[in-house]
């Protein structure tokens, strides 16, 4: 597993940003451990907004930050150029940089130069966890609930944490099992699925869930989405390698194309559940959907109701919106369907 | 894309392999590039036979042999510690190392010392190339069909291979796409899929098959199975980046389980034909059949008419054994249905 010892609190660097979802992981951050969040970082032109203080890094340090984050899940997750200089900067005010994007910091040989310099730490969480062995399709004791997605970003992470927090409250033994550079960050340990060698990938997913005791349920953030033209084959390793019990299904209520990619439109609600179904059996003949979660958040309040109830209409399952009232209608529905 | 210098002519590796599909990498070389094939260098209790001269490296040395290819296509592609004896004293008589294995030769220090010493390469074909992007899902000018398999060690490589020897024959305009460390050895290029980070699978697909004339065809190698619980994954990424506009269902007559899997029985065809068109309409809506080839090696010779029959009547599709008398009905398939 990959888990790193993050130096906390975390300034967040948010760069020149222009669309507020490609800052979900600052978001992220922010939504599930505030209390580590001292200030954002924002290039003029950036047009996010995480709610926090906006800081230098000198101003960040002086107010006990000792990590900039970068708070950015950017297309391809190259760098910015310019990035480098505000990083150099950090680590000679005494922050260490964390990154969840691909290509790794220590790649950079300036910033490599200054961690040297400076005895300040490049910590990658996007780097997977060596030994990951080849899937061997063995089915494992204890319970798992994925989340699988409509498209990226459409709020598969918030349902599995929500869903995570629901069961805890609940005396239920639980684990979250991040799967992405945010939830890797919120959770402190996981395995970043999209950076894993894809020979390995359901074989990662079965590292990432290992067996464990009957009652408990392995509570899993899903990635990608099966009608993804670039990412499918993420999501169904993932898929494969959980060998889930159950899933839920996320889907975000005013999306009616694949992010980014206007001539993919995503199936109706009915399709994309038989697909997951269908491709899910091949390691768990009894999976199953236990609801759907509807992120409203594009939608006004007024029109919540409606949408959900649509959605309950069309799926004939319990719907949830998981940044709304809470995940407890899909905890409920899934301790049925254990039992 | 890799492309490899690698110097000729070889000594295959075979080590103590146990089984002969095991040496499908050695296999591919012998069947398709046999003047490149000086001897077989086996171990004490290998069971597997290529067929050529058992050589020490000091004789293949002196019979021309300029690199020794390890033959071998293990299951997880970690090495022998026994080998890098072999491998260093193949160094020191005068012969490049060639890898087609996950673990990368350099990774090896005591090699990677040798081979400083000697001036003796140590080549990875299973490298991806550098700058691989996302995939797109955009659609691309010419032709692509893509060999999709019931599970591994089926016969994609050997249809692709001979699918594109028949096309050339016949004047066709066609490309042999490599995606597997045997097939980059035969055609020099190609881009090791299973090794890509799985962020980037379709991507690199797309890569592969760049657009071309409206002629041409481009004949890609296949990869795993949909319905194989450990590779799923990089079928899926090859298939929705490929686009193909035509598939080959590669079958193996007497396989009835994932090989190395007997909890998973290979589905029905028909279902096997459904599930892959299914997937491939992502990114090509005019995605179909145009043939089963079906190898018969495992069968006696005089079953195997009736088992090509029954393929036939079970799935309405053209039907023929790649290392049999050739794969000239598929192309006539593949021909008819571009017009």
């Amino acid at each position: 597993m990959t888990v790193q010892e993050i130096s906390t609190p975390y300034l967040i660097f948010l760069g020149a940003v222009e669309n507020s979802r490609d800052a979900k992981t600052g978001q992220g951050l922010v939504d599930w451990r505030p209390e580590l969040c001292v200030g954002q970082l924002r290039y003029p032109g950036c047009s996010a907004d995480l709610g926090l203080p906006d800081l230098t890094v000198a101003e960040a340090y002086d107010r006990g930050a000792r990590s900039l984050v970068i708070g950015i899940a950017s297309f391809g997750g190259r760098f910015e150029p310019e990035w480098l200089d505000t990083f150099e900067e950090a680590m000679l005010a005494g922050l260490d940089i964390v990154s969840g994007m691909h290509t790794r910091l220590r790649s950079e040989s300036r910033l490599a130069g200054v961690a040297g310099k400076t005895g300040r730490r490049l910590i990658d969480v996007r780097v997977p966890p060596d030994g990951i062995p080849v899937g061997s399709g063995r089915r494992r004791s204890g319970n798992r609930v994925l989340m699988v997605g409509t498209d990226c970003c459409v709020g598969k992470k918030y349902t599995a944490l929500a869903l995570h927090r629901e069961l805890l409250s609940r005396g239920q033994d639980a684990s979250f099992r991040a799967t992405g550079q945010t939830g890797i960050m919120i959770a402190g340990s996981g395995i970043p699925m999209d950076a894993v060698v894809s020979d390995f990938l359901a074989g990662a997913a079965e590292m990432l869930s290992p067996d464990n005791d009957a009652g408990h349920w392995d509570v899993i953030e899903g990635q990608g989405s099966l009608f993804h033209p670039a990412y499918a084959a993420v999501t169904l390793g993932l898929l494969h390698g959980s060998q889930p019990d159950a899933l839920v299904l996320c889907h975000e209520a005013t999306r009616s194309c694949i992010d980014g990619y206007p001539d993919y439109a995503i199936p109706p609600l009915a399709y994309c559940i038989e697909s997951y179904l269908e491709a899910g059996r091949l390691t768990n003949a009894k999976v199953r959907f236990v609801g759907v979660s509807l992120n409203c958040s594009g939608l006004e309040a007024s029109a919540r109701a409606a949408a959900i109830a649509r959605v309950r209409e069309e799926t004939g399952l319990v719907v949830a919106d998981p940044m709304g009232p809470g995940a407890g209608v899909l905890v409920d529905a899934l301790l049925t369907v254990v039992r």
